[in-house]
């Protein structure tokens, strides 16, 4: 967090506020202004808070002011939580303080028919007026796992810190989403802008921030519409020479784009061109939300690959042909594997064994005799051959109690010294539900970005391949550490 | 089972026999020929067992005999689980017993280099001369859940039964993805095959047994070459009419198929040819397992819809605006919901809500204060509308211990009676692991099947669509109850 005086930029003070007015916090544990101060205090907010409800004189043990221009020091920031009917005033209250920016969670406005889009020209006037920026309204708003800042009302799993930075449009559906990256994706996030009705603050404001975040080395878009299609794709061809962008546009089609006319008013714009755009602008667009998480995964824990040639161990010579298939579909290069590598594999291979990429590792478990040796012989070939630059590992599994391909992980990959290759690496199983699970979690811990299928995986590989060919490794950080992904 | 003399058709023999031998039965309960008999025995198999083993007397406890042709009484099938080089000999044995059909577990044949192809040739010979029929080699071979046959050697967790039943051609892929199924998918399982190296009983072989099996209702597979493809490809049309046909067919591209060729020996086939065929054969193509087990779980799970009309009911406006992308991608259409529906929707949505399909269920809920009623009316009036064919359930969620969104599904569901109402429904959640967990689980024991996307919701409905626009659904058992989808 910053020491230092007021912020230029009141985009910046949505997310590191040193201080913050909460208007509607309150006591009853069932309401959103409770749950707000509650998150605020629970992930450590360091800056000063300062709760507003007219009709306390504390909250939670903290002093509470009548009014925003009763607080009597400075205040960067206000997130507003009262009926939408009283938000001008209080709006006019954070004019008259002097604030930076407000986050409206309230909802009540364009997206509850002619009286809410009254008040919502109202407070677009005040704030434009004072110059003060608006996130929202209709939104859980910001989270900042780094200084623990956030304007979310929704009981919250407690982040882990990481690389990930997210944009969304839409609060319920971007508190679910986090939520469940929360619950199941191994990297941590950065900072989180749900827009909500999208009023002032847009996605161009919040990546422009996020360009200079030292944070924030990934980016994740959920969108419906872009405001000012323009400066958007300006913007985003800036940052995504500097760090990966990955969005999800939805209405692309005739129906969709009605559908989202009635949701957030957004206007359509024709798929083909804003496809072209992304492209143009570097973007990696992705099609559903399990494309935006996997693409998100993978460049949150992978260095960036050099090439596009890509080496397979697949324990199943069913996850050997599928996997040629899907390098193909995804125009990556099946690598030829070197000289050093072929001798390697041959010195633990059966002499009718045939060799090649994709390789069926059973093949060296029949000459080893054990699947954990094998796993480390292959993959440790496959990490130090020049001539592949990124690998995907297709396991297979039985029950937990079944001996058959049991694999102590943790000792494979601290035997290969994994830290020291820099190389990008994927990981797949077909096994039972808890063998898959016991397999995704330790991968997760080793670094490792695991997918349900293989063909997820060369997915994965495609697209990180796509932008760093595009765009070169020099911006990644040298001094990331394999298994954690953090400096 | 059968009750009464020999069967002709030696296929059914192999899922469906009355006597078993099984060469290489042994009480080292580190060995195959254990884990094999254990599983027949713990299955429940009723028929006879005949454990053959040179130098034992029993057996777990059965009496063991030294060769098959010792054996005094008929055997119908016999599982062969010894060194590749004792299998000719046991063939020969096999053919003087007079039995039906083998099926070969042991590997180190064809897939092992020249030794091991002139062992297959050996063999091919053998029961071709002596007219038996062969599963295999190198291969866990069958399971029937109906009788408890098995020739599996891996521990297996205790199958459900249930109408789907699978081809696959790789014996460790195939045990893998049979764990995968049995713990991951609400839907139970009548046969496997996994017909290994193929060198007699095929694709089309099964197939036609699936045919005139009554316990088989939805058909996968998973090949990576297909022998006869004239014979294949009449089969499945005869059989596509009466029973769907889910086919991931790997090999695909000129990478894949180099692939399969080392893997299975299989010769690819150009894929367009391939996959014209399909379609005119009324054959349903997955493009990686995740397609193939999402087609395979609402085809087990629907009635057949009477039209292509898709009701989408969302607790979120993106989940509005993607359902619309997705249904216009796939070639589905959106309801135009009756005007009986419009006013009971109407009653119940504040007056500035917008009413229209994707239903955004929010604002029913803004209006009723309650997540699960709201739930009710939703569902139970798109469930009774006649425009609506079919129907996408977009529910978000956060953590389990939060109060938003809690919802009784099993008292929805008795609430709106839903075993009366026969039209498919399939539901999505974006919630933390647990809340998800949880909503699966549930919705897998009301008989409803989800996915992890609202994408996937609507592909696997476009499937359902197409097959029965196609074949219509008289096939469709009409005593199937809809919870449990069996009669």
């Amino acid at each position: 967090m910053r020491t230092s005086g007021r912020p230029c930029d009141p985009v910046r003070s949505l997310f590191e506020p040193e201080s913050v007015a909460v208007v509607g916090a309150t006591e009853d544990p069932e309401k959103p202004g409770y749950l707000l101060l509650r998150n605020l205090i629970d992930l450590g907010y360091r800056g000063k808070i300062y709760p507003v409800n007219r009709s306390r004189e504390t909250v939670l043990g903290l002093k509470c002011y009548h009014r925003v221009s009763e607080i009597p020091g400075e205040v960067e920031t206000a997130i507003i939580i009262v009926p939408a009917r009283e938000v001008p005033k209080t709006m006019e209250d954070c004019g008259e303080k002097k604030v930076r920016s407000v986050i409206i969670c309230s909802s009540g406005f364009g997206e509850a028919g002619r009286e809410g889009a009254k008040l919502e020209r109202e407070i677009i006037e005040i704030a434009s007026r004072d110059g003060v920026r608006i996130v929202g309204p209709n939104t859980t708003g910001i989270l900042n796992t780094y200084n623990g800042f956030t304007s979310s009302f929704v009981k919250l799993s407690k982040p882990t810190r990481g690389p990930v930075s997210i944009i969304a449009q839409t609060g319920m559906f971007a508190s679910a989403m986090l939520e469940h990256i929360l619950t199941t994706q191994p990297y941590g996030l950065s900072k989180v802008a749900g827009l909500g009705n999208k009023v002032d603050v847009d996605d161009s404001d919040i990546l422009e921030y996020f360009e200079g975040d030292p944070e924030t080395r990934v980016v994740a878009i959920y969108a419906e519409g872009i405001r000012d299609g323009r400066r958007f794709i300006g913007v985003s061809r800036r940052v995504s020479s500097k760090k990966p962008i990955i969005i999800l546009k939805a209405a692309r089609t005739r129906s969709g784009g009605k559908a989202a006319e009635t949701h957030t008013g957004s206007i359509m714009v024709r798929d083909e061109v804003f496809d072209a755009a992304c492209k143009a602008a570097g973007l990696i667009r992705a099609g559903d939300i399990e494309e935006l998480l996997d693409y998100t995964k993978v460049f949150a824990m992978s260095p960036p690959p050099r090439g596009d040639r890509v080496g397979v161990i697949a324990y199943t010579g069913a996850g050997c042909v599928m996997s040629a298939d899907a390098i193909e579909d995804y125009g990556l290069r099946l690598a030829e594997l070197s000289e050093e590598t072929m001798e390697t594999l041959r010195m633990y291979t059966p002499p009718f064994g045939v060799l090649s990429n994709p390789l069926d590792a059973e093949l060296l478990r029949m000459k080893v005799g054990d699947a954990e040796e094998s796993m480390r012989l292959s993959l440790e070939a496959f990490m130090r051959d020049p001539n592949v630059d990124m690998v995907s590992l297709v396991m297979v599994g039985l029950r937990r109690d079944s001996r058959i391909w049991k694999v102590d992980l943790r000792r494979v990959f601290s035997k290969i010294g994994m830290d020291h290759l820099e190389k990008p690496l994927v990981a797949t199983i077909m096994a039972s539900r808890e063998v898959t699970e016991d397999f995704d979690e330790e991968m997760g811990r080793l670094g490792v970005p695991t997918y349900p299928s293989l063909r997820r995986n060369i997915r994965a590989l495609s697209a990180l391949a796509r932008y760093y060919l595009k765009y070169g490794a020099s911006t990644y950080p040298s001094n990331l550490n394999w298994h954690t992904r953090r400096p």
